[in-house]
C-alpha cells in the first residue's frame, strides 16, 4: 500500500499567487511545477523548486500549452513541432532551474487542456512523448490510464504513470465523468477522503452507478487552489497515513 | 593567432525571421541563441541548436530581458531575484534544447539592453553572473573588457571572454565610441575587415584619435541582421582565414 | 463593375517586419491593420493607421486569437464571453489610434484560424458578432459567403460583406479548395490576374471541374507577405483598372 | 468640501485576481482600470467597467508600461514614439470597452513605474500626454502636483487633476517620502481615516517633521489589494461622510 500525492504547485505569474504552496507542499509528495506558459515566473519556479528540495518532496514538469491568457485551459491546434520544442523548451527550463535548486526534474505532468487533449488526440501525444524521449526518456509522463498518451508512450519506450482523482466522479468503465455532467466533481470532504483510502487501499473506485471499478493508480491528485482545497489534501493525507498508507513519490 | 567569430542567432519568433541563419551559421565559430526571452521561439531555438550541431558551431545562450515587445533593448529596473532566476531560466531552457540535439550551451552571452546595462551597473551584473554559477559555474561570459560584469565575475570564480566589433569606433581607452555618437558605427566594407585583421593579427584597434590600442579579444562579433552584414562577416571571415589566422571558438 | 482590394497589413511585431506595407498601400483599397492579438504593436498600428489615412485607404480591424506565438493560425477553444471581449477590445484599440490619426475602423475582417472557425462555428460566430454589435452594430464584417458567420450576423442586423480569393482554387459548389489539397493555391500570375478580372467584371469563378459559378465578392483579398505577393497584387490591380473595373472600398 | 476616492481596479489577469473589485467599487468615486499592459485582460476590463456603470463610478484608463510579468513595476527606457503608441493604444481599448457597457474613459491615471517616472522625466512626461492630446485633449490626468508631467501637460493644454495619499508620509515640501525610507507608509487605520480627513477638510497634511503642508488634492488614492485594505478605504469613505465631506468624481 504505497501511493503517491501530486498536485499543481507554482502557478502565480509575476504578482499574482494561486493556493498555498508551502501549505501543499507539506501534504504532497511531488509537486507538479508549472513552467512558465500556463502559469510560472522564473522567480516563481526557482522557488517552488527550492521549497521542494527543502521538503523532499519530488518535482516535476508541469508542461502546457503556451497560454498565459487562459491559463493553459484552451485546446489549441498546435504542430506537432511546435508543440514538441514548446514542451522540450519547458521540461529542460524547469529541470535546470530545479538542478540549481540541488533538486532535478523526474517526471512530465501535462497540464489543463493538453493533459484532455493527449488522452485522445495521437499526434499531439506523439509530439508530447518526443519531447520527453528527446531530453530523458527515461522520464515517467504522469496521466490518465487507458489515454491515447499511454499507448503512444508505451510504443516510444517512455514511462508512464497513472493517476487518480479522488474528487471525481468515475464512469463504470473506469474513466472520469466529463466536468460539464452534474456530479462530476465531488465537494464532501467525508467522500472524498474516504474515496482516496479506496483508491489507495483497494485499488478501486466506487462508479456512479454503484459498482466498484479496479483503478491501479500509483497516485492520487490533490488541489491546493483555495484554502478548503489545501484543508481538503490534508485531509486526504492524514486518512491515508491513518490506514496505514505509504506516501512515497512514484519518481 | 586564433581568434572566435560571434554571431547572433535565432532571433525570429513565431512566423517572424530576422535574418539569415543558416548563411551565418557557415561564417562564426560561435552562435548566440536567443532563449525566447527577446526573441527565440522553442521550435526556432531547437532548429538553430541542430543546424549548429551539424556544422560544429559551439552554442551559447543569449540572455535577455524578458522583452519580447522592444527585442530586449530597452534597460529595465528589474529586481535583482528576478533578473537572476530569469537568467538562469533562459541558461537551462537553451541548454536543455541544445543537449536533446546532440549539443550543450557553452557559454554565456547577455543581449542588447542587459549587456550595456550589466557593463556598469553592479547589481544587475552580479545577479547575471549568480544565474551563471547557479547553473554551472564553468559556463564563459563574452563581454566587453573593463566592464562591471568582468569584476563581478572574476570575484565569483566565473570566468569571462573578451569580444570585440570590428565594425565599432573606439576610443584611446579602448571603450567603444556610444552610437549615438558621430562615426560609431563603420560601415565601410574594407574598413571592416581591416579592422578585424588588426584585432586577431596584431591584438589592437585603431581608435578615433588615430593611436593604435592594444585589444585582448578572444573573439569578433559580427552580425547577420541584413544580406549585406551576412556579406560583410564572410568577408571577414575570409580576410582572416587568408592572414593566416585560425578561427576557433574559444569554448 | 465596382470592386474593393483588401489586403492584410501593419503584420509586423516589434522589430520584426512583415510584407511591404507601404508598397501596399498603394495597391489596395481597405487595409486589414492587425490589432496586437497576432500582429501588430501599437507603434506599427499607428504608423500603418497614419499611412493609410494618407493615401485614402479604409481601414478594418484585422481581429484575431491571442496567439502572437503561433500568429493567430492555431485554433483554439476559447469560450465565447472571452472570445467576444478579446475582439472588442481589438477593435476598440484599433479604431481609436485610427481616429487619432484622422481615420476611423470602417470594417471588421477575422484573421486565420478565427476566420476559418467561425466560417462553420456558430458559437463562436456569435461571440465575434457580439463584440461587433457592441462596438458599433453597423460596422460590417468582411468574409466569406455562406458561412456560419454571415448567418449569425444576418440575425443580429450586424452587415457582413463577401470576398474572393483570386489565387484560391474553388469547389463547384462555390466554396474554397481547402489548402492541404493540391492545386488549393493558384500560383501563375497571369492565372491570378485572370480570375481576378472575371471575378469582378463577370462575377464568376471557374470552379476546379471547369464549371463557371456565380460569386457576389464586393472584395478581393489581396497578399504582400512577400515582394512576388505585392508584384502580384500590383498586376491584379492593373488589370482591374485596365478592365474599367471601379476599385473602391465597400465600407 | 469635494473629494474624490480613485482606486485600481480590474488588475487581475486571466484566471489571477487581484483585490475585491467589487467592494472597492461601493467605496470608490473614480476607479482606474487597467488596461492589459500590467494587468486586464479584455474580460476582466469589460466586467469591471459594467461593474461601475452598474454603480455610477467614474472610469479611467490605467496605463502602463508594456509588462505583465513585473506588473508595471520596473522603469523601462522605451522611445517616446513606442511609448506614446502604447498610451494610446489603452486608452482607446479601453475606452471603447467602457463605451460597449455605457461608460466611457473620463480621465486617464498612469500607474506604477510608469507613474512614478513622468513624474521627473520630461521626454517620457511628453510621451503620455502626447497619447492623451492625440486621444482627446480634454481627458485629465491624475497624478502628483509638482511633477514633470504637470509641467508638460499644462503646456499642451492637457487638463491635470491632482491626488494625495492618505497612507503615505509627506516631506515638509509636499512631496511623498520615498517608499524604501522608514515610515514611508502609514498601516495605522486611525491615523490613515484622520489625514484623509484633513486633507479633504483642511487641504492640509501633516509633514514628518510636524509641520502643516498645504496639499491641493481633488482626489485621494485607496487601495484594495487586500481585505485589510478595501476595510481601511471603507473607513476613509464613512470618515469623510460624516465629516461632511462630499464624495464626488473630478471627472
Amino acid at each position: 500500500m504505497v501511493i503517491d500525492l501530486n498536485a499543481d504547485l507554482g502557478e502565480g505569474f509575476g504578482i499574482w499567487r494561486l493556493g498555498d504552496d508551502l501549505a501543499l507542499l507539506d501534504v504532497v509528495t511531488s509537486a507538479n511545477v508549472a513552467c512558465g506558459f500556463h502559469a510560472g515566473d522564473p522567480v516563481t519556479i526557482r522557488r517552488t523548486c527550492a521549497a521542494a528540495v527543502d521538503r523532499g518532496v519530488t518535482i516535476g514538469a508541469q508542461v502546457s500549452y503556451r497560454d498565459l491568457a487562459h491559463f493553459g485551459r484552451r485546446e489549441m491546434d498546435v504542430e506537432p513541432e511546435e508543440l514538441c520544442a514548446e514542451v522540450l523548451y519547458q521540461i529542460a527550463a524547469v529541470d535546470g532551474v530545479a538542478r540549481a535548486m540541488g533538486g532535478r526534474v523526474s517526471y512530465v505532468k501535462p497540464h489543463g487542456a493538453l493533459y484532455n487533449r493527449i488522452c485522445r488526440d495521437e499526434t499531439q501525444a506523439a509530439a508530447v512523448i518526443d519531447a520527453v524521449a528527446d531530453y530523458d526518456p527515461s522520464l515517467p509522463v504522469l496521466t490518465l490510464p487507458g489515454s491515447a498518451v499511454h499507448a503512444v508512450a508505451a510504443a516510444e519506450g517512455v514511462p508512464t504513470v497513472c493517476e487518480a482523482f479522488a474528487d471525481r466522479a468515475y464512469t463504470p468503465a473506469g474513466t472520469l465523468v466529463p466536468r460539464r455532467e452534474p456530479g462530476a466533481v465531488i465537494h464532501d470532504a467525508g467522500a472524498v477522503t474516504a474515496r482516496a483510502r479506496q483508491m489507495a487501499v483497494e485499488g478501486s473506485v466506487t462508479a456512479v452507478d454503484g459498482s466498484s471499478v479496479p483503478i491501479a493508480a500509483r497516485s492520487i491528485c490533490v488541489h491546493g487552489d483555495t484554502p478548503d482545497a489545501v484543508r481538503l489534501a490534508r485531509g486526504v493525507r492524514d486518512t491515508l497515513l491513518a490506514a496505514g498508507v505509504v506516501l512515497q513519490a512514484f519518481a
